[in-house]
Protein backbone atom coordinates (compact mmCIF):
# COMPACT_ATOMS: atom_id res chain seq x y z
CA UNK A 1 0.00 0.00 0.00
CA UNK A 2 2.97 2.25 0.49
CA UNK A 3 2.81 3.64 -2.90
CA UNK A 4 -0.78 4.78 -2.95
CA UNK A 5 -1.12 8.66 -3.30
CA UNK A 6 -4.03 10.83 -1.52
CA UNK A 7 -4.80 13.24 -3.56
CA UNK A 8 -6.14 16.49 -1.64
CA UNK A 9 -7.62 19.14 -4.30
CA UNK A 10 -7.32 21.96 -1.95
CA UNK A 11 -6.76 26.01 -1.57
CA UNK A 12 -10.52 26.69 -0.97
CA UNK A 13 -9.31 28.07 1.56
CA UNK A 14 -5.64 27.44 1.74
CA UNK A 15 -5.58 27.08 5.91
CA UNK A 16 -8.49 24.89 5.55
CA UNK A 17 -6.50 22.38 3.34
CA UNK A 18 -3.13 22.88 5.63
CA UNK A 19 -5.06 21.60 8.63
CA UNK A 20 -6.52 18.59 6.50
CA UNK A 21 -2.93 17.50 5.45
CA UNK A 22 -1.96 17.30 9.27
CA UNK A 23 -4.55 15.78 10.27
CA UNK A 24 -3.76 13.15 7.89
CA UNK A 25 -0.35 13.50 9.02
CA UNK A 26 -1.88 13.43 13.01
CA UNK A 27 -4.02 9.90 12.15
CA UNK A 28 -0.89 8.25 10.57
CA UNK A 29 1.10 5.37 13.09
CA UNK A 30 3.92 6.63 12.31
CA UNK A 31 7.58 6.82 13.94
CA UNK A 32 10.03 8.02 11.23
CA UNK A 33 9.42 10.07 7.89
CA UNK A 34 9.73 6.72 6.00
CA UNK A 35 6.52 5.56 7.58
CA UNK A 36 4.28 8.61 6.70
CA UNK A 37 1.65 8.21 3.54
CA UNK A 38 2.49 9.95 -0.04
CA UNK A 39 0.23 12.71 0.00
CA UNK A 40 -0.10 15.19 -3.22
CA UNK A 41 -1.67 18.11 -2.65
CA UNK A 42 -2.83 21.00 -5.34
CA UNK A 43 -4.01 23.85 -3.51
CA UNK A 44 -5.49 25.68 -5.82
CA UNK A 45 -7.44 28.96 -4.36
CA UNK A 46 -8.22 30.17 -7.72
CA UNK A 47 -11.21 28.08 -8.02
CA UNK A 48 -14.31 30.44 -8.09
CA UNK A 49 -16.08 31.17 -4.86
CA UNK A 50 -18.72 28.27 -4.46
CA UNK A 51 -21.31 29.95 -2.05
CA UNK A 52 -21.64 32.31 -4.98
CA UNK A 53 -21.97 30.21 -7.68
CA UNK A 54 -25.25 28.42 -5.66
CA UNK A 55 -26.30 31.32 -4.49
CA UNK A 56 -25.71 34.61 -6.96
CA UNK A 57 -25.29 32.76 -10.52
CA UNK A 58 -21.14 33.46 -9.99
CA UNK A 59 -18.78 32.26 -11.82
CA UNK A 60 -19.26 28.49 -12.06
CA UNK A 61 -16.40 26.37 -10.32
CA UNK A 62 -16.82 23.21 -12.28
CA UNK A 63 -14.03 23.87 -14.95
CA UNK A 64 -11.67 24.65 -12.53
CA UNK A 65 -12.39 21.94 -10.25
CA UNK A 66 -12.37 19.61 -12.92
CA UNK A 67 -9.22 20.71 -14.45
CA UNK A 68 -7.51 20.58 -10.70
CA UNK A 69 -8.68 16.99 -9.87
CA UNK A 70 -7.67 15.90 -13.63
CA UNK A 71 -4.14 17.58 -13.08
CA UNK A 72 -4.32 15.49 -9.72
CA UNK A 73 -5.08 11.93 -11.24
CA UNK A 74 -2.25 12.33 -14.03
CA UNK A 75 0.35 13.15 -11.54
CA UNK A 76 -0.40 9.44 -9.56
CA UNK A 77 -3.33 10.22 -6.79
CA UNK A 78 -5.05 7.24 -6.18
CA UNK A 79 -7.89 9.17 -4.56
CA UNK A 80 -9.34 12.40 -3.84
CA UNK A 81 -10.25 14.35 -0.92
CA UNK A 82 -11.87 17.74 -1.39
CA UNK A 83 -11.09 19.83 1.84
CA UNK A 84 -14.08 22.16 1.53
CA UNK A 85 -17.66 21.41 1.89
CA UNK A 86 -19.58 23.67 -0.41
CA UNK A 87 -17.45 22.26 -3.66
CA UNK A 88 -18.69 18.95 -2.17
CA UNK A 89 -22.31 20.48 -4.05
CA UNK A 90 -19.93 19.46 -7.56
CA UNK A 91 -18.98 16.30 -6.73
CA UNK A 92 -20.76 14.83 -10.01
CA UNK A 93 -19.53 16.79 -12.47
CA UNK A 94 -15.72 16.20 -10.74
CA UNK A 95 -16.59 12.37 -10.51
CA UNK A 96 -17.33 12.15 -14.26
CA UNK A 97 -13.95 13.87 -15.29
CA UNK A 98 -11.86 11.66 -13.27
CA UNK A 99 -11.67 7.72 -12.93
CA UNK A 100 -10.07 7.65 -9.66
CA UNK A 101 -12.79 7.86 -6.39
CA UNK A 102 -13.60 11.15 -4.92
CA UNK A 103 -14.28 10.60 -1.22
CA UNK A 104 -17.22 12.45 -0.07
CA UNK A 105 -16.40 14.27 3.90
CA UNK A 106 -19.89 14.33 4.39
CA UNK A 107 -20.78 10.93 3.84
CA UNK A 108 -17.99 10.35 5.99
CA UNK A 109 -19.45 12.69 8.65
CA UNK A 110 -22.78 11.15 8.75
CA UNK A 111 -21.10 7.47 9.07
CA UNK A 112 -19.40 8.86 11.98
CA UNK A 113 -22.51 10.50 13.61
CA UNK A 114 -24.85 6.71 12.84
CA UNK A 115 -22.20 5.24 15.08
CA UNK A 116 -22.45 7.46 17.79
CA UNK A 117 -24.34 5.81 21.04
CA UNK A 118 -26.44 6.96 22.25
CA UNK A 119 -28.21 7.96 18.53
CA UNK A 120 -27.97 11.06 16.91
CA UNK A 121 -31.92 11.94 15.21
CA UNK A 122 -31.37 15.57 15.05
CA UNK A 123 -27.68 17.58 13.93
CA UNK A 124 -27.11 20.71 14.38
CA UNK A 125 -25.29 22.30 11.03
CA UNK A 126 -22.96 25.63 10.98
CA UNK A 127 -21.79 26.40 7.74
CA UNK A 128 -21.14 28.40 4.45
CA UNK A 129 -24.90 30.12 3.20
CA UNK A 130 -24.31 28.16 -0.30
CA UNK A 131 -23.63 24.89 1.92
CA UNK A 132 -26.80 25.43 3.71
CA UNK A 133 -29.23 26.72 0.87
CA UNK A 134 -27.85 23.80 -1.08
CA UNK A 135 -29.22 21.00 1.44
CA UNK A 136 -26.67 19.02 0.08
CA UNK A 137 -26.15 18.08 4.22
CA UNK A 138 -30.16 17.18 4.44
CA UNK A 139 -30.29 14.78 1.43
CA UNK A 140 -27.24 13.02 2.32
CA UNK A 141 -27.89 13.07 6.40
CA UNK A 142 -31.57 11.46 4.70
CA UNK A 143 -30.20 8.89 4.27
CA UNK A 144 -28.68 7.80 7.13
CA UNK A 145 -31.92 8.85 9.47
CA UNK A 146 -30.78 11.98 10.76
CA UNK A 147 -32.63 15.26 10.43
CA UNK A 148 -30.51 18.31 9.84
CA UNK A 149 -31.37 21.67 11.98
CA UNK A 150 -30.25 24.65 10.14
CA UNK A 151 -29.28 28.35 12.12
CA UNK A 152 -31.95 31.33 11.49
CA UNK A 153 -31.90 33.61 8.49
CA UNK A 154 -30.21 36.14 10.91
CA UNK A 155 -27.58 33.70 12.87
CA UNK A 156 -27.21 32.28 9.16
CA UNK A 157 -25.73 35.31 7.59
CA UNK A 158 -23.42 36.29 11.08
CA UNK A 159 -21.91 32.61 10.20
CA UNK A 160 -20.87 33.13 7.07
CA UNK A 161 -19.30 36.45 7.51
CA UNK A 162 -17.30 35.10 10.43
CA UNK A 163 -16.41 32.61 7.79
CA UNK A 164 -14.99 35.07 5.41
CA UNK A 165 -13.32 36.57 8.31
CA UNK A 166 -11.22 33.15 8.98
CA UNK A 167 -10.39 32.97 5.14
CA UNK A 168 -8.97 36.76 5.56
CA UNK A 169 -6.89 35.05 8.14
CA UNK A 170 -8.65 36.28 11.54
CA UNK A 171 -8.31 33.76 14.86
CA UNK A 172 -9.92 36.21 16.83
CA UNK A 173 -11.82 35.60 19.82
CA UNK A 174 -15.08 36.98 18.80
CA UNK A 175 -15.12 35.21 15.78
CA UNK A 176 -15.07 31.66 16.99
CA UNK A 177 -17.84 32.69 19.58
CA UNK A 178 -20.17 33.36 16.68
CA UNK A 179 -19.31 29.64 15.77
CA UNK A 180 -19.78 28.13 19.39
CA UNK A 181 -22.96 30.39 20.04
CA UNK A 182 -24.82 29.74 16.75
CA UNK A 183 -23.84 26.01 17.72
CA UNK A 184 -25.17 26.42 21.14
CA UNK A 185 -28.70 28.03 19.90
CA UNK A 186 -29.14 24.69 17.45
CA UNK A 187 -28.40 22.36 20.53
CA UNK A 188 -31.11 24.60 22.24
CA UNK A 189 -33.59 23.90 19.87
CA UNK A 190 -33.14 20.49 20.16
CA UNK A 191 -29.86 19.05 18.05
CA UNK A 192 -27.92 16.15 19.71
CA UNK A 193 -24.35 16.86 17.74
CA UNK A 194 -23.13 20.18 15.74
CA UNK A 195 -21.54 19.29 12.79
CA UNK A 196 -18.66 22.04 11.72
CA UNK A 197 -19.62 21.70 8.07
CA UNK A 198 -17.41 24.28 6.82
CA UNK A 199 -13.52 23.60 6.68
CA UNK A 200 -12.64 26.71 7.82
CA UNK A 201 -14.83 26.28 11.29
CA UNK A 202 -12.10 24.25 12.75
CA UNK A 203 -9.42 26.71 12.59
CA UNK A 204 -10.94 28.63 15.32
CA UNK A 205 -13.76 26.54 16.99
CA UNK A 206 -12.54 25.72 20.52
CA UNK A 207 -14.96 23.05 22.40
CA UNK A 208 -13.53 23.97 25.78
CA UNK A 209 -14.75 27.60 25.18
CA UNK A 210 -18.03 26.49 23.47
CA UNK A 211 -18.76 24.06 26.30
CA UNK A 212 -19.52 21.26 23.91
CA UNK A 213 -18.13 18.66 21.65
CA UNK A 214 -18.83 19.16 17.72
CA UNK A 215 -18.09 16.59 14.70
CA UNK A 216 -15.89 18.00 12.46
CA UNK A 217 -16.15 16.69 8.84
CA UNK A 218 -11.87 17.57 8.06
CA UNK A 219 -10.91 15.23 10.53
CA UNK A 220 -13.94 12.68 9.16
CA UNK A 221 -11.88 12.95 5.56
CA UNK A 222 -8.58 13.21 6.86
CA UNK A 223 -9.21 9.57 8.76
CA UNK A 224 -11.25 7.92 5.32
CA UNK A 225 -7.69 9.16 3.47
CA UNK A 226 -5.94 7.31 5.91
CA UNK A 227 -8.07 4.43 5.97
CA UNK A 228 -7.23 3.89 1.96
CA UNK A 229 -3.77 4.82 2.32
CA UNK A 230 -3.28 1.96 4.54
CA UNK A 231 -5.64 -0.42 2.84
CA UNK A 232 -7.41 -1.10 6.14
CA UNK A 233 -11.19 0.10 4.77
CA UNK A 234 -12.91 -3.06 3.37
CA UNK B 1 1.87 35.72 -12.35
CA UNK B 2 -1.29 34.11 -10.83
CA UNK B 3 -0.97 30.97 -13.19
CA UNK B 4 2.72 30.38 -11.25
CA UNK B 5 2.66 27.28 -9.48
CA UNK B 6 5.11 27.01 -6.19
CA UNK B 7 6.07 23.14 -6.33
CA UNK B 8 7.33 21.92 -2.71
CA UNK B 9 8.84 18.32 -2.58
CA UNK B 10 8.32 17.82 0.99
CA UNK B 11 7.65 15.22 3.13
CA UNK B 12 11.06 15.34 4.74
CA UNK B 13 9.22 15.08 7.52
CA UNK B 14 5.64 16.05 6.68
CA UNK B 15 5.17 18.46 9.81
CA UNK B 16 8.34 19.93 8.30
CA UNK B 17 6.18 20.36 4.98
CA UNK B 18 3.27 21.28 6.77
CA UNK B 19 4.75 24.55 8.01
CA UNK B 20 6.42 25.49 5.10
CA UNK B 21 2.81 25.65 3.86
CA UNK B 22 1.65 27.76 6.20
CA UNK B 23 3.87 29.73 6.57
CA UNK B 24 3.46 30.76 2.47
CA UNK B 25 -0.07 30.78 3.37
CA UNK B 26 0.78 32.89 6.30
CA UNK B 27 3.43 35.47 4.04
CA UNK B 28 0.58 36.01 1.28
CA UNK B 29 -1.37 39.05 0.99
CA UNK B 30 -4.78 37.67 0.73
CA UNK B 31 -8.29 39.18 1.67
CA UNK B 32 -9.93 35.74 -0.07
CA UNK B 33 -9.18 32.10 -1.33
CA UNK B 34 -8.47 33.77 -4.82
CA UNK B 35 -5.72 36.34 -3.29
CA UNK B 36 -3.69 32.76 -2.30
CA UNK B 37 -0.93 31.52 -4.19
CA UNK B 38 -1.44 27.82 -6.65
CA UNK B 39 0.58 25.93 -4.46
CA UNK B 40 1.64 21.99 -5.64
CA UNK B 41 2.99 19.64 -2.93
CA UNK B 42 4.46 16.48 -3.06
CA UNK B 43 4.54 14.81 0.38
CA UNK B 44 6.86 12.01 -0.17
CA UNK B 45 7.74 10.51 3.29
CA UNK B 46 9.47 7.57 1.27
CA UNK B 47 12.25 9.34 0.12
CA UNK B 48 15.31 7.65 2.27
CA UNK B 49 16.93 9.35 5.22
CA UNK B 50 19.45 11.72 4.04
CA UNK B 51 21.67 11.54 7.01
CA UNK B 52 21.75 7.53 7.35
CA UNK B 53 22.65 8.00 3.30
CA UNK B 54 25.38 10.36 4.44
CA UNK B 55 26.97 9.55 7.11
CA UNK B 56 26.71 5.63 7.01
CA UNK B 57 26.46 5.03 3.29
CA UNK B 58 22.88 4.00 3.73
CA UNK B 59 20.17 3.84 0.95
CA UNK B 60 20.95 7.31 -1.77
CA UNK B 61 17.96 9.11 -1.72
CA UNK B 62 18.89 10.83 -4.96
CA UNK B 63 16.35 8.36 -7.35
CA UNK B 64 13.77 8.94 -5.07
CA UNK B 65 14.47 13.21 -4.39
CA UNK B 66 14.40 13.04 -8.62
CA UNK B 67 11.64 10.93 -9.41
CA UNK B 68 9.28 13.41 -7.08
CA UNK B 69 11.17 16.75 -8.96
CA UNK B 70 9.68 15.67 -11.92
CA UNK B 71 6.39 14.80 -11.21
CA UNK B 72 6.26 18.21 -9.54
CA UNK B 73 7.62 19.70 -13.07
CA UNK B 74 5.35 17.42 -15.21
CA UNK B 75 2.42 18.69 -13.40
CA UNK B 76 3.16 22.18 -13.88
CA UNK B 77 5.02 23.31 -10.96
CA UNK B 78 7.54 26.77 -12.34
CA UNK B 79 9.93 26.22 -9.37
CA UNK B 80 10.34 23.81 -6.56
CA UNK B 81 10.85 24.16 -2.83
CA UNK B 82 12.55 21.37 -0.40
CA UNK B 83 11.49 22.00 2.89
CA UNK B 84 14.60 19.66 4.15
CA UNK B 85 17.86 20.87 4.98
CA UNK B 86 19.74 18.14 4.76
CA UNK B 87 18.10 17.04 1.45
CA UNK B 88 19.89 20.14 0.02
CA UNK B 89 23.19 18.06 0.16
CA UNK B 90 22.07 16.16 -3.07
CA UNK B 91 20.76 19.44 -4.97
CA UNK B 92 22.88 19.33 -7.81
CA UNK B 93 21.78 16.17 -8.97
CA UNK B 94 17.85 16.86 -8.56
CA UNK B 95 18.57 19.93 -10.19
CA UNK B 96 20.15 18.41 -12.82
CA UNK B 97 17.24 16.16 -13.90
CA UNK B 98 14.76 19.47 -13.95
CA UNK B 99 13.93 22.17 -16.03
CA UNK B 100 12.90 24.68 -13.63
CA UNK B 101 14.92 26.22 -10.69
CA UNK B 102 14.84 25.19 -7.25
CA UNK B 103 15.13 27.57 -4.58
CA UNK B 104 18.04 26.95 -2.51
CA UNK B 105 17.05 27.18 1.39
CA UNK B 106 20.55 27.45 2.99
CA UNK B 107 21.38 30.51 0.16
CA UNK B 108 17.89 32.28 1.04
CA UNK B 109 18.91 31.90 5.05
CA UNK B 110 22.45 33.60 4.02
CA UNK B 111 21.03 36.73 1.98
CA UNK B 112 18.75 36.81 5.42
CA UNK B 113 21.71 36.99 7.32
CA UNK B 114 23.89 39.26 5.55
CA UNK B 115 21.23 42.15 5.59
CA UNK B 116 21.21 42.21 9.03
CA UNK B 117 22.66 45.16 10.98
CA UNK B 118 25.06 44.81 12.83
CA UNK B 119 26.63 42.67 10.43
CA UNK B 120 26.55 39.29 11.30
CA UNK B 121 30.02 37.21 11.08
CA UNK B 122 29.34 34.52 12.91
CA UNK B 123 25.92 32.06 12.82
CA UNK B 124 25.61 29.00 15.62
CA UNK B 125 23.80 26.10 13.61
CA UNK B 126 21.61 23.60 15.09
CA UNK B 127 21.12 21.08 12.36
CA UNK B 128 20.44 17.27 11.84
CA UNK B 129 24.06 15.25 12.02
CA UNK B 130 24.18 14.82 8.18
CA UNK B 131 23.24 18.21 7.32
CA UNK B 132 26.28 19.54 9.82
CA UNK B 133 29.25 16.77 8.96
CA UNK B 134 28.30 17.68 5.03
CA UNK B 135 29.49 21.18 5.66
CA UNK B 136 26.84 22.73 3.61
CA UNK B 137 25.91 25.17 5.76
CA UNK B 138 29.87 26.19 6.19
CA UNK B 139 30.20 26.29 2.36
CA UNK B 140 27.90 28.41 1.35
CA UNK B 141 27.79 30.62 4.63
CA UNK B 142 31.60 31.38 3.40
CA UNK B 143 30.40 33.25 0.41
CA UNK B 144 28.46 35.81 2.28
CA UNK B 145 31.85 35.80 4.83
CA UNK B 146 30.14 34.39 7.47
CA UNK B 147 31.53 31.52 9.74
CA UNK B 148 29.75 28.94 11.01
CA UNK B 149 29.59 27.66 14.75
CA UNK B 150 28.56 23.90 15.59
CA UNK B 151 27.96 22.13 18.40
CA UNK B 152 30.27 19.63 20.26
CA UNK B 153 30.07 15.87 19.59
CA UNK B 154 28.14 15.78 22.63
CA UNK B 155 25.83 18.07 21.98
CA UNK B 156 25.49 17.14 18.37
CA UNK B 157 24.14 13.33 19.14
CA UNK B 158 21.94 14.96 21.95
CA UNK B 159 20.45 17.12 18.68
CA UNK B 160 20.03 14.92 16.26
CA UNK B 161 17.86 12.44 18.74
CA UNK B 162 15.88 15.38 19.38
CA UNK B 163 14.84 16.24 15.83
CA UNK B 164 14.43 12.31 15.48
CA UNK B 165 11.66 12.72 18.65
CA UNK B 166 10.13 15.72 16.59
CA UNK B 167 9.34 13.54 13.62
CA UNK B 168 8.20 10.77 15.93
CA UNK B 169 5.68 13.70 17.13
CA UNK B 170 6.96 14.48 20.29
CA UNK B 171 6.10 18.56 21.03
CA UNK B 172 7.20 17.97 24.82
CA UNK B 173 9.03 20.99 26.06
CA UNK B 174 12.21 18.69 27.10
CA UNK B 175 12.75 17.99 23.70
CA UNK B 176 12.52 21.80 22.57
CA UNK B 177 14.69 22.65 25.69
CA UNK B 178 17.44 20.63 23.53
CA UNK B 179 17.39 23.06 20.82
CA UNK B 180 17.01 26.08 23.04
CA UNK B 181 20.26 25.05 25.48
CA UNK B 182 22.21 24.13 22.91
CA UNK B 183 21.44 27.59 20.92
CA UNK B 184 22.06 29.17 23.92
CA UNK B 185 26.13 27.48 23.93
CA UNK B 186 26.45 28.41 20.89
CA UNK B 187 26.09 32.42 21.17
CA UNK B 188 28.18 31.90 24.57
CA UNK B 189 31.06 30.79 22.30
CA UNK B 190 30.39 33.74 20.22
CA UNK B 191 27.37 33.46 17.72
CA UNK B 192 25.70 36.25 17.28
CA UNK B 193 22.89 35.10 15.77
CA UNK B 194 21.46 31.04 15.70
CA UNK B 195 20.17 29.34 12.66
CA UNK B 196 17.46 26.10 13.00
CA UNK B 197 19.27 24.18 10.06
CA UNK B 198 16.96 21.35 10.25
CA UNK B 199 12.83 22.55 9.46
CA UNK B 200 11.56 19.94 12.28
CA UNK B 201 13.51 22.35 14.96
CA UNK B 202 11.11 25.48 14.61
CA UNK B 203 7.97 23.14 15.23
CA UNK B 204 8.98 23.40 18.61
CA UNK B 205 11.67 26.26 19.39
CA UNK B 206 10.02 28.84 21.25
CA UNK B 207 12.25 32.63 21.25
CA UNK B 208 10.52 33.06 24.66
CA UNK B 209 11.25 30.04 26.22
CA UNK B 210 14.60 29.96 24.20
CA UNK B 211 15.80 33.73 25.68
CA UNK B 212 17.40 34.81 21.91
CA UNK B 213 15.48 34.88 18.89
CA UNK B 214 17.11 32.41 16.08
CA UNK B 215 16.51 32.35 12.20
CA UNK B 216 14.27 29.75 10.90
CA UNK B 217 15.75 29.03 7.42
CA UNK B 218 11.84 27.50 6.79
CA UNK B 219 10.10 31.12 6.88
CA UNK B 220 13.33 32.41 4.16
CA UNK B 221 12.25 29.12 2.10
CA UNK B 222 8.47 30.38 1.93
CA UNK B 223 9.12 34.19 1.53
CA UNK B 224 11.69 33.49 -2.03
CA UNK B 225 8.45 31.31 -2.60
CA UNK B 226 5.90 33.86 -2.45
CA UNK B 227 8.16 36.65 -3.63
CA UNK B 228 8.69 34.37 -7.24
CA UNK B 229 4.74 33.23 -7.35
CA UNK B 230 3.83 37.47 -6.73
CA UNK B 231 6.96 38.30 -9.25
CA UNK B 232 8.48 40.39 -6.86
CA UNK B 233 11.88 38.99 -6.67
CA UNK B 234 13.97 40.98 -9.14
Amino acid sequence: MSDRIVGILGGMGPAATADLYSEIIRLTPALVDQDHLRVLIYSNPKIPDRTHAILHGGEDPVPELVASARLLERAGAGILAIPCNNAHCFLPQIQQAVAIPILNMIEETCRILRSCEPRVSKAGLLAASGTVDSRIYENIFALGDIQVLVPTRDEQVRIHAAIQDVKRGSREPAVAEVFHSAGAALMARGAESVVLGCTEIPLVFDPARAGYAALNPTRALAAAAVEWALGTRS
